[in-house]
């Protein structure tokens, strides 16, 4: 692998290596807990049930710092494991809770400040509460938040949200959209665990058009939000969805700019698996809307996140607006 | 618009000028029906209400015609509105309403043999006698089948409807997959009509993806079927879920051949509003696998739908292909 030591991913993920027991008062049930496995792996426990076994490359500066090097990425975007945003909690566990993971996020970057930045979580079950937390986080030097693509099943472009999103516009932070819980579940077929492949980049869809549709794209102008995997099958869907707006006057009377103007605001990440597919979506989105993103470190990921952006063969400054500056525009750093 | 007197439009919709009253002993509250709206428009009420308000173009064939020849189609290829599928119906209602739909579909043709070419309907609720419909309907000179992605909220790749693709395979019958009640809906947010905007491509995607990771593409290699609306989202998924194949034990175990190779088997229109995104589906199915499709006569479709094609500026054997060689291939006719 070739290295350029400058690029960013946005795209990764962190959990803690150990999670204080629950302390609250309304049961925990779901308070996730991590369990020993082996020398390099725990469990993360969720209502009692493995939700997943991870390494020590999600919490472990120095483990990650090694494949960063091997891999070309100069700088990781922390954020959550997504299945930690636990948007199921009441807002009292969902704050004590999110301070632990914030709390693990922010000491990583600490221990490497010129090689991680971080995105924390906020209760955003209870926008009001979240948008006060988001204050707090960006005190403390977080780029931002991640936030899942729906929650508890309610698309995020839903008006119920609106304080959360006028806060971030207003505190110029970073939204790291991830693909969360999806819909549709009962159309797949097949063995188990093909939700991630198949459901994810719909669901992401649904979060990208639901902000589009609903207005809040266009209420806050500002707003800076980026999508996980290449936000999922948005590409496909925006001209569908621009030609519905110029058909449909009900939706030219909640938004007068076209989603095609609108979707060339947006930043989404190149972790699609494909280097047709990244070339698409520059053609779609705009060559300063994408920026690197590699899952990791899940098994899901792409482990040479570079690889099908070099397949482009695109010249210097392309090449440095995907690794790097359309990363630094993103996070408030340009 | 350039006319090329000979592209083969594979996505165009029937209705039938009139319905016969419900004769059947089931209620019948959801028997389709026509109703007067003005000298070139009617309604078509579903339990008693009106699901949509169709032009004449709908079972016209001289309008039907007039049009073709200002847009450059020599032949369409006729399927139900698909809501007309009407898999809410028990068998006996849906037989009998299958064979009024398929009637007035087989008059059109007969009456503009070398201008139009028949997909029927079957009653896939019934997977069994779907199969024997199907054949009765390929001994009456039809080329195959329109079927829904789902029916009734199962997707078509369950293995309940084995039946009835082991018969088309048998039969050499083409088979038009057309989103139908997506899912998801809740995820949707703005004003109301969305639906075909923001949820057909990623139902179709479901579709697609049950075929392949439920096994029914890979037990009959013979089969063949063309999606609507390019396949929806499935050209971004594909290269996603051929990263899941790789990763997933379980999944090689049901399918052998990389998802990659198995999408590109498959047809899919043109039917995406934007040139980039049929150059996309080319790269990722290949030349030979995409037909022209309008969704003609209904509002959401493309009124010139050979334009965003023009503008690829294909070779003259390309040309040939996307126009009217792949839809050949399809239909069994090449």
């Amino acid at each position: 692998m070739t290295a350029n030591a400058r690029a960013i991913d946005i795209h990764n993920h962190v959990v803690p290596a150990d999670i204080p027991p629950y302390a609250g008062k309304h049961g925990g049930n779901r308070w996730p807990q991590m369990a020993p496995c082996d020398a390099r792996h725990k469990n993360v426990m969720i209502d009692g049930k493995n939700f997943r076994t991870v390494s020590d490359q999600c919490w472990d500066v120095a483990r990650r710092i090694e494949v960063m090097d091997a891999t070309g990425i100069g700088v990781q975007v922390l954020s959550p494991m997504p299945e930690l945003l636990s948007y199921w909690f009441p807002a009292e566990d969902a704050v004590a809770f999110s301070r632990v993971v914030n709390g693990a996020i922010a000491e990583m970057v600490a221990r490497a400040p010129t090689r991680f930045a971080g995105l924390g979580m906020v209760p955003l079950q209870d926008p009001e509460l979240a948008a006060r937390e988001l204050e707090r986080l960006m005190q403390d030097g977080f780029r931002g938040v991640e936030i899942g693509t729906n929650v508890n099943g309610v698309a995020i472009g839903d008006p119920r949200f609106e304080p959360f999103f006028a806060a971030a516009e207003r505190l110029g932070a970073a939204i790291f959209v991830h693909a969360l819980h999806p819909a549709s579940l009962e159309r797949i077929v097949g063995p188990p665990r093909l939700v991630p492949f198949v459901a994810f980049p719909g669901e992401t869809n649904f979060a990208i058009c639901s902000l589009i549709t609903g207005g809040t794209l266009e209420k806050h102008p500002k707003l800076r939000l980026a999508f996980s995997h290449g936000g999922g099958t948005f590409a496909i869907v925006l001209p569908r969805l621009a030609q519905g707006w110029t058909i449909s006057p009900a939706l030219r009377e909640i938004i007068k700019v076209n989603p095609r103007e609108t979707a060339r605001r947006l930043y989404y990440d190149t972790l699609v698996f494909e280097a047709k597919t990244i070339g698409f979506l520059i053609d779609m989105f705009g060559m300063s809307q994408l920026c690197v993103g590699s899952d990791f470190p899940f098994d899901g990921g792409d482990k040479e996140p570079l690889r099908e952006i070099a397949k482009l063969a695109l010249g210097a400054a392309d090449l440095a607006a995907l690794h790097e500056n359309n990363a630094k525009r993103f996070l408030g750093l340009a």
